[in-house]
């Protein structure tokens, strides 16, 4: 048996790695010290009510004979399906039913989508950028292209003539940077995939916080997207589903290349790779869609919200370079004083107990700047602003 | 981009489809009649109160911001981790707890776990067949080596020397025969895998019907298979999880081929491709380890071992050939009076409204057989055996 030779191709993963390692060795030398949090996207607020409740009866009925469910369709149970499709013609994006698939989650359907993709073809990442969409691909032996961005184009990186890419990752609002695509940004990269036959691999799973109502929250909104996108959308930001594990797919029926329909494509695969997500979780998904479920999932989004105006005051207070935190649950600041992001990690948890994230871990153009994640609690938040203040000012 | 144009190999799956068309076909024009379903094997037994329990404080925890679970480790949660260690213990088998990897169900992980593997290798499928062992590797552009099993071995065929495979499903207690390998046939399995350096996937999702004391429920009961075997387990049939999804999946840490470590390579897909399996249903699947949730699985498994028993009477009266059934949930028989596989599914659909599986959508070597399934309900089998007894004496 041949392993895949690819798994030595990787980078070992240092970031996070470095960062458990330098934050394990302060906790051990202060063992009473309390440390603010803000590295990993992780939400901390518990899931809405009607989520619960739905969660609840989803378990009820699987205590009873004549509620039992066993094998649901691998593409999703309707009901969640069809709530989804109610969601997206609320803001004007008709989806037939079949065009929507039910998910364990964006990261585990970031990784089983690439098997619709020849290994020849090359994707291009825009860096800084979550490494999994790298790691991902290296572990198949596709070609990276490396596309980087800088704040000079708010690091939303523009498709030239030369350029050439079959799969192209967009997330937007983009982890880390908070950057957000507009729609004729999100255009220029739509006929760019039209014309080149690539395919767009829209990752979509921070779009619940753009508050800017002329921000595109799907790339089905731009004219021109069902030949050339996959959009992959997740619960875990949305309605705090990190531990809870849902998501969905929208894959256009018109989305063909070389005579291979993506979406027949992908019924085929589930039908074969999967038998699809828990009944009971799908029944708590589906609550998010419902009235009260999107009044309190919003009232979640709204506290984070909260924590990155506190956030934002203190840097602009302090006079230092960001973007994101106004449609984005990431704050993404340039470090103080021209220092290394290793540098500012160290000085932050060392100084002001404060745990971020090195833009460098994101890929080489992050290097000089630094990540803080706005999904803490909120007192933390503002007491982790005010150091900020102390410690810079 | 240039789509996966091995999905053009794969030849359409036409047995649930046609077994579909047939069965609707007859509803049509038959409104009123009572169908026997014993084709699928899907469970239809709700789950274990213990189980239930635990999945309704898993809500709970969700519900409060004290106890509430953002994203666990990508391997699996220590609780259910430890409770699968502690399984594997009282049947003699010693693992390390990093050997053990929660997963969302059998056969996504049968798919997943592909990811490890050249595209270079053999894949070796015993036949009868799961159809997704052939699928998800021709998806993946892997040559298929079809080992065909019949009567005369007991569907149970054993390696030999002109034999060249690189990894070798081995699917125990069969699905679709019900046959089941005992340790002396395991273990020239595992010579022969280590001997030539191939991997066998075991896939164990039927151990919980061996009710001979004598057969191995893990092919690391055998001597030589932590340097040889991955072992995939599942929830859906021994505890009634088929839509509430769990599994798990051992990778002993000597699994090493070419210089390189299967267990370091699997942690590191997981880490990178997955953000894990819920919190709420893992706590559900940890139940079923308790000393409570054993014995209430286990009722629920005698429920379903004796529908096979009424099932084996009635061919025993009839004298008809069957093998499985006594350690497995499958009872699969000779059609009679050398009958082909789709006629006599129509026969038992036709004259007495029995749903069953072809043995020829199995593989080829499965025409003359058929498959019954024994999850259904008690009286719904007993009738079923008696009008397979009336239309066949």
């Amino acid at each position: 048996m041949i392993p895949n030779h690819h798994y030595d191709e990787l980078v070992s993963s240092y970031l996070f790695y470095n960062i458990d390692q330098k934050v394990s060795a302060y906790v051990k030398d202060h063992p009473d010290a309390k440390l603010y949090k803000m590295g990993i996207g992780d939400v901390t607020l518990p899931l809405a009510d009607v989520v619960i409740k739905a969660l609840h009866e989803g378990v009820d009925d699987q205590s009873k004979k004549a509620t039992f469910h066993g094998y649901l369709p691998e593409v999703g149970a309707d009901f969640l399906r069809e709530a989804v499709q109610g969601h997206y013609k609320e803001r004007g994006v008709d989806l037939d039913i079949g065009e929507i698939f039910v998910s364990s989650g964006a990261s585990d359907e970031l990784s089983h989508i690439l098997n619709l993709f020849d290994k020849k073809n090359s994707a291009l990442v825009m860096e800084p950028a979550y490494p999994a969409y790298v790691d991902a691909n290296v572990m198949e032996g596709r070609e990276i292209i490396h596309l980087p961005s800088s704040r000079d184009n708010g690091f939303l990186p523009m498709p030239t003539d030369d350029l050439k890419a079959d799969l192209i990752y967009i997330c937007s609002p983009n982890n880390p940077t908070g950057a957000v695509f507009n729609k004729e940004q999100l255009k220029a990269w739509v006929d760019y995939a039209n014309a080149h036959n690539s395919v767009i691999i829209f990752d979509a799973a921070y779009e619940c916080f753009i508050a800017d109502p002329e921000l595109p929250h799907s790339i089905f909104e731009i004219p021109g997207a069902r030949t050339c996108a996959i959009e992959i959308c997740s619960f875990s930001k949305t309605a705090g589903f990190t531990g809870t594990r849902c998501g969905y797919t929208v894959i256009g029926k018109d989305l063909e290349r070389e005579g291979m329909n993506l979406n027949a494509m992908w019924v085929r695969n589930r039908t074969t790779r999967s038998n699809g997500v828990s009944y009971i979780i799908q029944k708590g998904a589906a609550a998010v869609f419902t009235p009260e479920g999107q009044e309190q999932i919003q009232k979640n989004i709204d506290v984070y919200r909260n924590n990155a105006k506190v956030v934002m005051a203190a840097l602009d207070e302090l006079g230092l370079w960001y973007c994101g935190g106004k449609n984005s649950p990431y704050i993404w600041m340039a470090c103080p004083d021209g220092m290394d992001s290793w540098t500012f990690f160290d000085k932050l948890l060392n100084e002001a107990q404060i745990v971020g994230t090195p833009g460098e871990g994101f890929g080489d153009c992050g290097e000089g700047y630094f990540r803080f994640s706005m999904f803490g609690d909120p007192d933390d938040t503002k007491e982790a602003a005010r150091r900020l203040v102390e410690l810079l000012k």
